[in-house]
C-alpha cells in the first residue's frame, strides 16, 4: 500500500502541523510534546480533558481537539504509546483549578505512561482523574492489553464528558459520567485488509484475498479469528451478535449505533453496512436513536470497520446532541 | 481490494437504504430513482438544486443532499451517468415556481442525460437553469468528456449556490453565482493506487509498486502521465504548480483550499498533505482565508489525492461561510 509521506520519522510530526496551520485561530501546536491542544485552554472554569494514545487512529485524537471535546491530545508515534513526558508536560500545560481528566484507551503502553505521567504531575500539585475506557468485545486480554481493549467508543466517552465539562461540571462528575457512557458501550470491529505503518512501508501482517479477520484490534493485532470473506450482511450479523449480546442490549433499549471505517474503506460501503445494522436492531426491537457513520478511529489505511452500540438514557443523549467544534470538516 | 458488498447490482440500492436510514427526518429515498432529497423540499419559496452523476464520489453527491446544499442527488449505477428518466422524474418531483437548478460536472454521459431529461421536463412545464462545472485543470478533453473534466471544484458551487437559494436568489443569480464560483476555481488530482468498482470487483486498472497517475480522473481514466512515485511535498508541488498557473493564482490572492481524499487515503496524510500546501501557498503570497481537509468527491477506494483552489472575494467567501446541514458527520 502506497501512502503520502516524506521522512516516515517526521509523519506524526508533519500531520500535526497541517491540523494546527489549517486551525489557526483554535488550535495550538506544541512540537516538543506532539502537542495540539485548544489555544483559550486551560481556563480554571473548566476540568482539561487530556487524550494520548498512539498516532494513526485519526481523527482520534488530535482531531477531536475542540470545545465541547478534548482539550488537548498528546500521541506518541505511530502505534506507540506517548512518552511519560509527554504526558506529565500536558498536565502542567493543562493545568487547572478545577483538575485534569486523563481519558486513556486500554493499552498497556498508553497506561504505563499516563500512570508514569500522573503520578509525576500530582507530585507536581496537578489534580489528575483517569477513566479508562474498554468497549471491545472481541477478546479477554490481548497482544497489547490486560482486558478489554479500548477503541471507536471512546469516541461517545469524550463526546459527554465533553460536554458536561463545558457547563462547568467538576472533576468528579465527569468520572461518573464517563464511566457510566464506558459501561453502557460495546464494539467489535473487523478488517478486510491490513494497514501499512509509513515507517514500516509494507503490510503489519498478512491477509489473503480471500479471508478477513474477525474481532481485529485497531494495531492489526489478531481478533478472535481468521474467518473466509463474506458478504457485508453477514459480517455485520457476526458483529452485532457479538455486540448486542455481550451488555447485552435488549428489546426497549435506545442506542446510538456507529459505524465506523477503520480508513482505507469508503462512505458508500459504510452507509451500505449501517442500512442493514439499522434493520436488524429494528428487528431486535432495539431503537436506533442517534447514529454515526464515518471515521472515528482508524487503524491508518486498514480496509475495515466496526460496530459500536451504545445504551442511551436522557442524560447522554442530551449531552451527545450537545454543540461541539472540533478539527475536522463542519460546514 | 476486498470490498463490504452483497449483490453488486444492490450496492448503490443498499447505500441509498442506508442513507435514508440514517436522516429519517430530513431525507427521503425514492428507489425508483436513485433518489434522494430532501423531506422538505420542493418550496415554491426556493429553487430547487438537482445533481445527478454516476455513484463512486460519495460524499458526492447523495450525502450533501440537506439545507443549504442539493435539494435532491439522482446518481446512476457506480461510474455510470443516471439514466435521463432518473432526471426528468426528479426535475418534476422537484419542480418549484422559482425553478429547478440542475449542476453537470462535465462528463459527456451526465451531459447527456441531463439535456436529454431537461428537454421532456421543459416539455412538462418545469423551468430548468444548467451549470456545468469544469473545474479540472489536468487534461483538455479526455477519455469520458469534450472539455475539461469537473470533479472537486464541484463542491465549492454547490455550497454557494446552495446558500444563495435558501435567501431566495432566483435562478438568474444562481447561474451568475455558480457560473463565477466556477471561473475561479482550478483542481488536479492524483492517484497511488487504482480503485475497484463493486460489480467488477477487480482494480480498474494497474498501476506498479512504484508508479503514481498524475492528473487522474475519478473513474481511474488516465491523466497527464503515469510518474515514478514521489515524497508527498514533491507531489504537493506539482499539483499546486499545476493547479496555480492556470488560472493563474497571483500574490496577494484569498483562497479557499481544498486537501481531497479520493477514499482510501486516511485523513492523517490529507492533514500532512495540507500542512505543506498551506505553507507553499503563503510563500507564494497567496493567503488561504478557508480550508477543506477530507473527502468531498472520491473515486471509489482509490488512494490518492486532489487539490482545489478557489479565490475569494467577499460574496463568495460569505456563501461559503453560511450554515449547511448535510447527512455526513456533524457533532
Amino acid at each position: 500500500m502506497k501512502k503520502f509521506v516524506n521522512d516516515p520519522q517526521q509523519f506524526v510530526a508533519e500531520m500535526l502541523k497541517g491540523i494546527a496551520l489549517a486551525n489557526p485561530g483554535t488550535l495550538k501546536y506544541v512540537p516538543e510534546y506532539n502537542l495540539i491542544m485548544r489555544s483559550d485552554a486551560p481556563s480554571d472554569d473548566k476540568v482539561s480533558i487530556v487524550q494520548g494514545s498512539g498516532s494513526g487512529h485519526e481523527p482520534a485524537h488530535v482531531m477531536i481537539v475542540g470545545k465541547g471535546m478534548l482539550d488537548a491530545a498528546c500521541p506518541g508515534d505511530v502505534f506507540a504509546a506517548p512518552p511519560m513526558d509527554y504526558v506529565l508536560e500536558t498536565s502542567k500545560l493543562l493545568n487547572s483549578a478545577k483538575g485534569v481528566l486523563h481519558i486513556i484507551n486500554n493499552y498497556t503502553g498508553d497506561r504505563m505512561a499516563f500512570d508514569m505521567g500522573r503520578e509525576m504531575a500530582e507530585a507536581d500539585g496537578v489534580t489528575i482523574g483517569t477513566l479508562i475506557v474498554d468497549d471491545d468485545v472481541a477478546v479477554k486480554d490481548s497482544t497489547y492489553t490486560v482486558g478489554r481493549r479500548g477503541v471507536a467508543g471512546n469516541f461517545f466517552v469524550i463526546k459527554a464528558v465533553g460536554a458536561a465539562s463545558e457547563r462547568g461540571a467538576d472533576l468528579d462528575e465527569l468520572l461518573r459520567i464517563g464511566n457510566k457512557v464506558n459501561s453502557v458501550t460495546r464494539t467489535m470491529g473487523m478488517a478486510l485488509t491490513s494497514c501499512t505503518p509509513p515507517a514500516k512501508g509494507s503490510p503489519l501482517f498478512e491477509l489473503g484475498e480471500d479471508e478477513m479477520e474477525m474481532g481485529v484490534g485497531i494495531h492489526g493485532e489478531p481478533g478472535r479469528r481468521r474467518e473466509k470473506l463474506a458478504s457485508a450482511n453477514a459480517i455485520v450479523d457476526e458483529l452485532l451478535e457479538a455486540v448486542v449480546s455481550d451488555l447485552p442490549f435488549s428489546q426497549g433499549d435506545e442506542v446510538a449505533l456507529m459505524i465506523n471505517g477503520l480508513g482505507g474503506t469508503p462512505i458508500s460501503e459504510l452507509y451500505l453496512l449501517y442500512g442493514y445494522a439499522h434493520e436488524q436492531l429494528t428487528k431486535r426491537g432495539i431503537n436506533v436513536r442517534r447514529n454515526y457513520v464515518g471515521e472515528y478511529c482508524t487503524s491508518l489505511d486498514m480496509a475495515g470497520t466496526s460496530i459500536t452500540l451504545s445504551r442511551l438514557d436522557d442524560e447522554i443523549t442530551e449531552l451527545l446532541a450537545a454543540p461541539a467544534q472540533v478539527a475536522i470538516r463542519t460546514f
